[in-house]
């Protein structure tokens, strides 16, 4: 199986189709604007540094379900399936 | 029941709807500026680090009522109840 | 009565009227560049840092009488009274 | 009379009529270009901190001559008198 | 045979053909949003230094095979063959 | 005679006119493109502060010739003269 | 014969022309997309200082052959011949 290693402070990220959504949970609002969508974060980056010199941490760990904007990061499939690589800022929130 | 923890800077807040505003309180001009609105806030962000390497403090807390400006954020809903995550840095201020 | 503590940087004002400027004193210009208009300082923002990580101190402070861009900053009505949240670095000057 | 303090690393400056210009002095050429003009410094600004947390220096001193971009900054009218607040770093240079 | 040393933080990449992507792999997406590609990496830069004075270090290393924004980077022949120039900040990941 | 001392990181210099150019010198190309003149530096700014907080040294002299673009900073005439004045940071660099 | 200093971090280049390019060299595409170009490192800039207050070190060197960006940088001519002037983190690397 195939596997990407985000570089520096993005995630990877698997989209979690709208049917999927637990009832009672984070419903997407149908108005026209950006809308966000829920993720499972798949991988961290290489992380790297922060501005100060110290080592940089991710707010997020592999498994979190995550809102992300709808129109952010980057698609790529892994074993054919749809993932999306993205800057951890780019993150809106973690839910549960 | 759902919840969100917003990432970084950003907050979780719940608008009042405009005839939920006390009287004699903060009423939006109808002006066609930039209308600020007022909402509550339901939960702070991860926080993380300052520029300079110090934690990041929010200055609003849980219940605080914000007034926000009407276009910014991203709309989310919350067991069916919209919500907004934004950066609390465009929380113009706090009422009461 | 309520209030409204400004975020940050940011202060509450009160527009002065054309008619209530003093004889003699401030006068805005007629001519179509960007005008500024006087203001009294109602409200200091809860201030925060530098990015050096020392405290921000305000360069002005309550009943101030300011010097204000008249294009900038939010409305909002404070007790059906217009008001107007900006940030401190977009006051001009301190009349007086 | 009236007075103004600009704030932070603002000058108050008041413009010098052409007819003022001594002969042999600076004139403004004649060009389509951006103009700069002559004008004396009325006040410097409250000050601040430099980015490094040391205290900011003005390099301009009251009654200095200054030369200044035509179109930067913003007039005021102080009793009566066209006056103009610009960042000490949009003047150009001192003249004598 | 000639080499390139990218200057600073930049890589010299060496596209691989889609038809060279394994089974089961990492297959760009067929939608009309930005496509990452799959590439080796020939040579790392110069480095350098980050903003704090330390040595930059690269996250991936010659030989990585790595995924790059289509549109990103510039092209060039080394012995015929085409390769891209690029920033290390412009890879999105590390395949494998 | 008057004087301009231009301020901060700026330096005042004066044209040297296309046929002052010596043979065998450097000569302006006849593309569209920008282009490069000649001119002689008449005085060096105030200096001031690097972001560091160390003292701002030139790197140009009084009567150094330099190369600068024909289309940057600001034209002002010294006793009639055309004089230039702009930033050290937009001089290509120095002749002979 | 003349020559010329770069100023701060620029560099001095001569253009290498397509039929001087060595057999089995860099070779540049013919696609319309930006492309690079050899030229030869005639002189280094003054340099000056890193954000950090270090001395800023060039990483490439005089007679160095490198690959620019076709559209960068200001055209001058130094004795009649074609030469560039360009920032030195625009060379996207040094061949050979």
């Amino acid at each position: 199986m195939s596997s990407i290693t985000p570089l520096g402070q993005r995630v990877l990220v698997k989209r979690i189709e709208a049917d999927e959504v637990s009832a009672g949970g984070i419903v997407l609002p149908d108005t026209a604007k950006e809308k966000p969508q829920e993720a499972t974060v798949v991988a961290l980056g290489t992380g790297g540094k922060n501005e100060d010199g110290s080592d940089f941490e991710f707010s997020v760990k592999v498994n979190d379900v995550v809102l992300i904007s709808k129109y952010g990061g980057t698609d790529v499939k892994v074993d054919g399936v749809d993932h999306l690589i993205l800057q951890e800022s780019d993150i809106l929130g973690i839910v549960g």
